[in-house]
């Protein structure tokens, strides 16, 4: 038995999410599908992040073991072979059996790309949220130091969360802003569900006006989601890379 | 009556190319439905270039003619709200009645883009045609120096083309490299059917080592379409933009 870690794009679009489902396609289930084929058995894919139904992914990283012997590079391209080009292995790498693509990891990063040009173009309407109106850039940076920290992020996850503790260590959260488009990169140890697009949603409150940059430290220490603002739309959503 | 132009950005993945057709799905048909509808009558959009089937624009060209009183940037809004998101209007602008999208264009410039790495992106599969072995981009850099020029590119064009005469102008002919993928800029006075697309797979194979540098020369001197390379799939072109 050889453990694998690979790295996986994909365009989540036609997706319902990562994570293995009975009814609906899935990226983990189609990857499932794929090296059972291969190695003539039912395979298990450990995913490091479950990104939610219509979030993408640059650097998603999962492991899975074969009874099989392959070439890394003939196994990733056996497993493309195997599905659509919307979803793509680019690496494979054999690791030792200690490794597990979500216990080792030690760092996510996420993308939220917001579109703020009038016209959103036809190349990335799958991959950003529309908000035409300006945002507060300077307004948005001082409300994101101030969640960057090792805090309890109930405040910013589903109120039926089923994580049994929500302290989790923001490492980073800049606004990075272009000519046509503001985003928002999220490095964590690890993230809370729809955590990410919950401080999406409450940041761009912020660069609207509609709250101000002070009051979400307010809204962190308060532990009740219904502080915070919306969840921002899953499309905007990029799982960029995971660190070991 | 006010003439308009607008620049339209496409995916030219689902549409049976530019042109008008009694069926399939063409660009230049949604854009007349969508205006149609505004105008309460048939409109006739002018392009500046008929791109084929599969073939994407960055910055496409047209205009029409309107009897009802716009505001340009409603206008845009309003035509964007009748079309699905793989079109885009993205300027409107008044122009003279003598402005004609295609008789008044000077200069087109096209974008051939080949990915170069094992594995290509979700992102980017739609807009790139993939060729994972290493191209010589001295040998296609020579290639296309030797192209340049007021010729009749009959050689480049299709056999059966109802240009009545083959002379253009290719103004330039470049070939950038990045990490993934190498890309052929051309700008010409106006391309004969498939120009582009015929040089890409010409220049091609110049970079794959099957024809020299040199040779290139006698083919456009041949004025023979069965003297130069494959033409190279539609849905690695795109038009970037038009000049007037």
């Amino acid at each position: 038995m050889q453990n694998f870690k690979i790295t996986i794009q994909y365009d989540g679009t036609n997706y319902h999410g990562w994570q293995i489902q009975p009814n609906g396609r899935t990226v983990q289930g189609e990857l499932t599908k794929a090296l059972s084929l291969l190695d003539h058995r039912p395979i298990t894919v450990y995913g490091a992040g479950r990104t939610d139904a219509g979030v993408h992914a640059d650097g998603q990283v999962a492991n899975f073991f074969l009874e099989r012997d392959f070439d890394p590079t003939l196994l990733r391209d056996a497993i493309n072979g195997n599905l659509d080009r919307d979803i793509r292995v680019h690496e494979v790498v054999p690791v030792s059996d200690e490794f597990n693509a979500r216990y080792s990891a030690t760092k996510k990063t996420y993308r939220y790309r917001i579109w703020t040009a009038d016209v959103v173009s036809p190349f990335v309407y799958r991959y950003v949220y529309h908000y035409r109106e300006r945002l507060d850039l300077e307004a948005m940076r001082c409300a994101a130091a101030s969640l960057i920290g090792k805090r309890a992020f109930t405040a910013f996850t589903v109120a039926s969360s089923d994580a049994e503790e929500h302290v989790r260590t923001l490492i980073d959260l800049d606004i990075e802003a272009e000519a046509n488009e503001t985003s928002i990169i999220a490095s964590a140890d690890g993230f809370l569900r729809y955590m990410v697009r919950t401080i999406a949603g409450t940041l761009i409150e912020v660069g609207r006006g509609k709250r101000t940059a002070a009051s979400v430290v307010d809204t962190i220490e308060s532990l009740d989601r219904g502080t915070a603002g919306p969840t921002a739309p899953a499309n905007g959503l990029t799982l960029l890379c995971v660190d070991y």
